[in-house]
C-alpha cells in the first residue's frame, strides 16, 4: 500500500520527547541560529511546527487531555512531514493537525494545476513547500468544525527564477446557527487581519466566501472566514508574520466557540443533520479543494495525511429535507 | 434550491397506476406502436423503464414488500426521468434505481469530458440520452453492494451528422469475500455476453477492472463485472439487444446472493468495515466516476437523482489497517 512509501520514524506510543514540537523538526537544518537569520524555510518550518504544536495542546486540554496520535513520516522524493490526529475522542469525533514540508520536482499534473495561476514556462520545477492545515470534526452537532491552513510555496520556473508565495486561511463550518459565535470569530479574525493591512479582511472573506462554494449544490459550506493565495506583494517577511499572526489566531477563534458549546445538549436529530452535512464536506472536499486534489494527483503522495479531513462518519439521503429553523440558515448569514 | 428547477410529477404518495412502469412514459411518443416499429428511442426508453419495474419489484421482494418512494420529473430543458429510491429500509440501507430519458443542447463541460474519446467538431451540439443507473447498497455487511448502469447516446456532430453509440456495465462491490458469489455473479454475466459475441465479456471484464480502479489509494472498488462505453460497431439493434439482455441478467446476478446472505449473522465489526469500504465508494464516484462527473458538471442537472448512488452512511478513519481475514482480500480475486 502507499503507506509503504514512508518511512515510519516513530509514533506516539514510541518515547516522544516533551519538546516545543509534536515530532521533531523535518528538516535537519531547522536550528534556531536559522530561524534567527531569518531564512524563511526554516523560519516557516519552525512557526508551523510550534503552532501544530500550541493547536494540538488546546484541542487536547479541551477534550479531557485526550493523547493524540503522532506519526512522524518521511517523504522517499523530499522532506516530511508530522500528523496528528484524535479519533472518536470525547469532544472531538475527529481532529487532525498536519504539517509537511517537502521539497523536489513538481509532477506534470502539479504543474498544470498551478499554471492556471502562474506562468512557470516549461518544466522541471523544482519546489518547496512548508504548511501546516487542519480540519477539526466535533463530537457535538452545536460545536461547528473548523478549517485552516497556512503555507509557503517556492518554485523555480522560467529561467532559473524563483517565484514565492504565501496562502492559506481559516473558516468556519457550523451545524446550528448562533451569531454571538459568527460574530466572534469573524471578529477575531478581522482584528489579526487588521494589524496587518486594512484591505486583508473584507478581501481575504470575500474570497473565501467564493472559494468554499459548493457549486452542485447551489449552497456555502459554512459560514467562510478568510482565504487568500499567492500573495506575494510585499516584503516576504511581513507576509511571514502575517502568516504566522493568523496561526496564532486559530485557538482564540475556535476554541471559545468549543468551549461555550461542547455540553449542550442534542439528541439524533441534531446528529442526523450533522452527519448531513459532513456528507457535503466530503462533496466539497472530494470534488473541489485544491489541496485535497493537488494531493490525489501527486504520486506517492501520503493519502491518510490529505484525508485526515474526511469526516469519521458522514450521510447521504435522497431527498432530505431540512427542518424548519435548520432549513438554509446559512443563506442569510 | 436545484431541486424546484424540476416540476414534480407525482411520487408514490399520490395513485402510482399499476402498470408496466414504475412512473409513466417521459416522452409522449412511447407507445407499442413506436416500439414494434423499432424506432431506437423508444425502443430504449420503454426497455430501461421495464427494467427499472422488473429489478424494483424484485428488490421490493426481497425486503419484505417495501414500498419505494416514485418521483417522476420533467427537466426543463428537454425530457425527464423516474427515479426510485428505498431508503433506511431492512434489508436494503439505500437502494436507488433511476431512469433519465433527456435531451437538448451539450453543455460546453460536457463537450469537453467527451471530446477526449469522440471528435465531435465545434457545437453547440443537439444530442438525446437514455439510461437505466442503480447502486443498491444492503444493510447487511455480508450482502455486496451492486452497481449497473445501461445508456444509450445520440449526439449530432461535424456536418449535422448524428453519432450514436450504447455503454454500461454491472460490477459488484462486496465487503467479505465469497468464492461461491463471485463465481455465481461472473458466469451469469459471461453467459449473457457470450450469446452475443465471445469477445465481449474478456474485453469487457477487463475493462471493468481498470475503470473501478481507485487510483490514489492503489485499491479496486470491488470485484468488478462488466464495463464497455462507445460500443457501435454493429447494427445498433443487435448493440440494443445486448443491453437489454444485460438489463435482464441484472436480477439473476445479484438477487440470489441478496437472498443468501441477507439474514447472516454479523456485528459492529463487520458494520464499521463495511461503512470504511462505503466511504471508498463515496471517493470513487466523487473523483472518478464519469457519469457523476458529468451530472455535477451539468448545470441545472438533478443532484437527487446523482447522488442516489451515495451509501446512507459512510466512514473515513485514520490509519486503519484491515483485521486479518479481510485485509485486502480482493487481490486475489
Amino acid at each position: 500500500k502507499n503507506l509503504f512509501m514512508f518511512k515510519h520514524i516513530h509514533c506516539s506510543d514510541d518515547n516522544v520527547p516533551e519538546n516545543i514540537y509534536m515530532g521533531t523538526a523535518i528538516t535537519p537544518g531547522v536550528t534556531n541560529a536559522a530561524v534567527q537569520q531569518k531564512d524563511m524555510r526554516s523560519q516557516m518550518e519552525d512557526m508551523i511546527l510550534r503552532a501544530q504544536r500550541e493547536i494540538c495542546d488546546a484541542l487536547s486540554k479541551s477534550d479531557n487531555n485526550a493523547k493524540f496520535i503522532v506519526d512522524q513520516w518521511e517523504r522517499p522524493s523530499g522532506g516530511g512531514g508530522v500528523s496528528c490526529v484524535l479519533q472518536d475522542s470525547h469532544v472531538f469525533e475527529k481532529a487532525g493537525v498536519n504539517v509537511s514540508v517537502v521539497h523536489g520536482t513538481l509532477s506534470p499534473a502539479a504543474v498544470k494545476q498551478m499554471s492556471a495561476r502562474k506562468d512557470l514556462g516549461p518544466g522541471p520545477h523544482h519546489f518547496f513547500a512548508a504548511g501546516i492545515s487542519s480540519v477539526v470534526h466535533p463530537r457535538n452537532p452545536m460545536v461547528p468544525t473548523v478549517h485552516f491552513n497556512y503555507r509557503y510555496f517556492e518554485v523555480v520556473g522560467k529561467n532559473g527564477k524563483t517565484s514565492w508565495w504565501f496562502g492559506g486561511g481559516t473558516d468556519l463550518t457550523p451545524y446550528y446557527p448562533n451569531k454571538e459565535d459568527f460574530k466572534h470569530f469573524h471578529s477575531t479574525l478581522k482584528s489579526t487581519c487588521d494589524k496587518h493591512d486594512p484591505k486583508f479582511y473584507p478581501e481575504y472573506k470575500k474570497w473565501c466566501d467564493e472559494y468554499f462554494y459548493i457549486k452542485h449544490r447551489g449552497e456555502a459550506r459554512g459560514i467562510g472566514g478568510i482565504f487568500f493565495d499567492d500573495l506575494d506583494d510585499r516584503d516576504p517577511q511581513l507576509v511571514f508574520e502575517f502568516a504566522k499572526d493568523l496561526a496564532a489566531t486559530v485557538v482564540p477563534c475556535y476554541m471559545p466557540i468549543v468551549e461555550r458549546h461542547k455540553n449542550d445538549g442534542y439528541g439524533l436529530r441534531e446528529r442526523t443533520w450533522q452527519l448531513l452535512r459532513r456528507g457535503r464536506y466530503v462533496e466539497f472536499n472530494l470534488v473541489y479543494d485544491r489541496g485535497t486534489k493537488f494531493g490525489l494527483f501527486t504520486p506517492n503522495a501520503r493519502i491518510e495525511s490529505i484525508f485526515i479531513s474526511m469526516p469519521l462518519t458522514a450521510r447521504w439521503e435522497y431527498m432530505h429535507e431540512p427542518e424548519e429553523g435548520v432549513c438554509w440558515w446559512w443563506w442569510w448569514w
